[in-house]
């Protein structure tokens, strides 16, 4: 049984209920109940934080040691957090950036990501597929 | 039976035989000859054309009003085409940029993409695997 | 009765105690109560918060959604914080930014504003008396 | 008797005719004409100046020396007149600018203000109303 | 009968007399008194204005609402001028903006225009006959 | 007899087809038809060239010597080809710049342009009457 | 007898009664009156116009062109009309700028003088005396 | 017997087992404790605290009040907390900045500090031994 | 016998005919004709192509792999082209970069190369004698 | 007797012998013994010094503590030498800063200073007569 | 014994005698012994060295290759000299930049270190202790 | 008998002994020696010098007048000298810019080159046999 980690950033506690024309109106919750059923069948432990606290994203990221694989959707912290880049950069295992809207067609400031440089994919602007799309593309690591 | 296009840039004609270990050792033969066979089962008809040239491009993308997906990897047009920019936005069927490698961590020149605001999703830096994944992801639109 | 929130960020918990001659004598506290008394008697319930977290605050402007108004002073997050900038712009109750001091004039990283996109008023420079302007000017909303 | 001058810059003549979503269906004099008699009986003396001339601002400026207040709408001069500025910064009385609408969130030419560096307090964002707000907030200094 | 200004900014009241090699022999009485007669016959009076002052322009572009069409060379105001930018903003009739000479390939100060963003079309480097030309385009919209 | 080249660069192959609301509804080939028998009649000889590729739009500007005139419209290449421009250096017949639309009103990428300090004259805006406008213009030098 | 204009721009009116410590005690009336004086005994009519107003400096510079030399302190014009600096450009006479402070060691946006490229010689930071110095500077031209 | 507060920013939690090339093999603890001891003999009670939340740190600040030191190694925070520099600027004790590595040496956005301006002294590039130098400097205040 | 491919990007077709007092008299046949008789003689076989297309240039440096050294002009493209920056970079026999002009000393643009930092060697400002050079110097690697 | 040093800088000993139509045809020997003469009759005595080397103009900059006034034409050091701006910055004596031609109308790199911020006065553009006018204006500081 | 050279860049030999407040009151000479007396002692012979020339400096580090350490003030240097930067890239000793006071929260220019990315280790603001906790530190290494 | 002269800046002297895998093992007198007695035979005497001085380099091309060409080596100065700019723009005779890398694909701050817009021709990247080509280029000229 492979272990993976979904680690959500700031704002995306809302998810459904905000923007939905954007972000499309699945909560968190049913995202990764979602994710956690289908990718049981495949033998993956799928686990989803939430936090808008830099701080306990990266104590997750920390104990992520464990884990097969990490998915990490920063939120606002994309943009802005060089200590989630050094996190990341010290985690050793796989490791994917994912977005659900396409942030390069946002405002300038969201263009720029701390994240990209220190992971091994990036997924971006498929809705709030991004998360399944990812947990399934960490096989190919 | 669907349609697919996978449009290739400058330089991915020599995919299998250079810096391999960034770029894996397969050919886009038989990158293409995979995916086909693949997708054929799942009644998706899968089409690769590869070109140096910007303008064969732009027409390759003008024609493809009639497919239901296309899939970019636009090499360093990327970075520099804004004639490929316009015909993507013109043409209105799903869209998806791919890179094999994580163009955010290398030169500066590379971050910047023209492409990235004119699709519906990026998929970067699992190796070639990302046709495989691009092509997949399609049918999230 | 109207419920108005005024979130405070970090190092406002030294107001009175710090800088003086910018900053004035008044405790946060101090100006909490007089807001409060004055404008009971309008029919207006003021609450303050401050916190040295950015997540406190992401969270806080999270549960804003039933109050009928919301002051920020973001302190230094004012300049930094992306994500508080979101958790505003999903907010759909009249916001208004406000700084004690004249922040234009004083060093070049203070001039740009993530929070000012975002919000429907701007109040600067009247040293703490900018609280109780805010609050009452809430009411053109 | 308190003397109070509002100054306002080029363009803003047009208001109550131009862009009503934006700036609302009041003329200049209309809302002159309110402060005025509102503030009279604070024993509060308003005059209102509009002109187009950035030297006829400057002469305004020159002349408040004798008032008890000055309040600043320079419209589109104040991105761009050092001139304003230089005059502003003579002038030793308090000094509020003021802005119809949330310049932060427009133009990017928009943000910078060369007004904001020499007065006292700053509103922004209330439509018509940032006139009396300003007005009303002039007792702080 | 149709009407249109043309509205000449600070200098080119010198036109005829200076730089002959770049700007041609003619003074502007003489372009205008082309203009009006040629167009006359075509049922269109033509109107030229000039001034070095900023504030005469907007009061000019104000009072055009009446008018079939505006010809605006602005000069240096065209690099400077964001209250002349918004004066045309506001103004809802046909607005072309003409350079005697070619200004992109002058001085890097030359090649930002604030008027272009808010102008209909935009004729330069056909020497003095950039007047006739647009006014003779005005038909197009 | 006179003869002028209307050279089109990369995507103009869609005009009528493609964005109708800003480019109009008539093809290049209509354009070029009405162009070719209103100016025949005045002895001009148009001819329209249409191409995707940068190398062949360089190879018509090469062989334009023998031509009176050049107009280009040279799509996106206007602000990525120095080839182009250095290509439009070198000949030395009048040559023209135009756009359908005002390119100075849209993204920032599109306000440079490599053209215009190597042109005559500069005719943006019109619609597809920058065509007619533009042809009829040479006239001037 | 030579005839020398000397120009002042906006604010210079405050002359001797705003900051004195800077600007020293001494109002442009008085010392316009000492050059007059001094220069007269040297066959040279020395005259000073003072302006807030661009409009009025470009007519006056127009109208330079029968003096012997011209000298000019913008003010904070120096740094923001390009019209004068087109005016200026296109006087043939001698041309000295000057600056009562030392202007670069004071705000970044004062470094950039519009002035200084289209006049002979720059003099800055001798107090009141750099009008003195300037005209009788102008005799080495 | 002095106080000295040591603060540690993000990720430092995880010394001696990361990078080890770089950062050396001893854990915080390891390095606390021979400070702690070494300079108890010299009348130093040296107390060390880490955390990867900004507002504990700033928290950590505020109550440094009472020591008589506080040396900050803020990790990645040095280049992105406003909110620290405010906190630091408000104390009033000796503060020196060290980082372990020769952060010039390493990326670009590594070379920014925001916490150098608020400090009295600054030590950098020694390993883990720049704690040891530092607490040892205090004495030069 | 040793063979060198000697690229040449767009517009060099038009050498001898063109600016002759910056680009010389010789016409790139002339040139190809001078170096090939004389390097026959040195057992070096040299061939020129000229192409004006850059998919034709990536086409023939992939093509270079069997030779024993390759010189490129490649005009305009040398500021533009990341994809024959990419391809050059694959290629592993000796490279040299030309410029028959001093590049430094013209426009800003022309400054920043994208085939320097790809090859091994570059020579710049002999005139057309830059071919001779660059192929005898080839027998330093 | 007042003692003055007139520091000069690099290739300033060519004077008179290189570009005559900009700098005139008097070698510094010459403006030396001219400026010695005149001034000696007011009681001033006047020293020159040249060097190409920047440790000498320090060296004589902070020798002339004992002199009543100094002029630097720093050369080409005037743009880049932050070692000079600290020797001038030390020394407190009335301190003018001259340039032959006018920097500012020169390349882009002559416009930045680095020693105007740390001078009395600046005088530029009058040929080498500036060394006159200096050394003459001296008396009003 | 070990042998440890100290190099002191421009101004330094001014050390006591200017601005007192902010780089103390003991001259070089003074600090120099003071060190020397007190290393001696440590089996650790200590040289300084002060030179207003860059070329001398360059001969230092130089001939630093016997020593066993080398600490470096580099003064204005610091911020301009790549020649330095090169020599101590070169030399493979341990080595300290050190600065008196605390240059980044001086003038912008003087942010910029061309030494730092070249030595092991940075101590500034330690007043004139700042070369003894060098020397000290050079243990480390 | 032609006389050249080859100038070489700070840190050439240690060619040989540094980073041999980049700039080769011969020492600057051996390849001094090797080009002296090559070209000896073809009428050329050939002269190195070498200074870690700037002004000593200074000195060195104002002296060359006299001779035939001059090779120019300046190390870092390459990136800051605008004083040997300066010497080389009056220097009248052939001048060629040398370097022994690649400068172009090395760090950014060596891409920018004062030496290239003042020389005829430029040769960089051959290793230490750029002097011998330079020398022997110069007959081009």
């Amino acid at each position: 049984m492979k272990k993976i980690i979904v680690i959500n950033g700031p704002n995306l506690n809302l998810l459904g209920s905000r923007e939905k024309e954007i972000y499309g109106d699945k909560t968190l919750k049913e995202i990764e109940s979602e994710c956690r059923s289908y990718f049981l069948k495949k033998k993956i432990r799928v686990e989803f934080i939430q936090s808008n606290s830099e701080s306990k994203i990266i104590d997750t990221i920390h104990k992520a040691r464990e884990h097969d694989g990490l998915i990490i959707n920063a939120g606002a912290f994309t943009h802005t957090s060089i200590a989630i880049h050094d996190a990341l950069k010290i985690l050793k295992i796989p490791k994917i950036e994912v977005h659900i809207s396409n942030i390069y067609s946002r405002e300038e400031f969201r263009k720029k990501s701390f994240i990209s440089p220190v992971v091994n994919g990036i997924i971006a602007g498929f809705g709030t597929n991004v998360y399944h799309i990812a947990i399934d593309s960490l096989r190919y690591y």
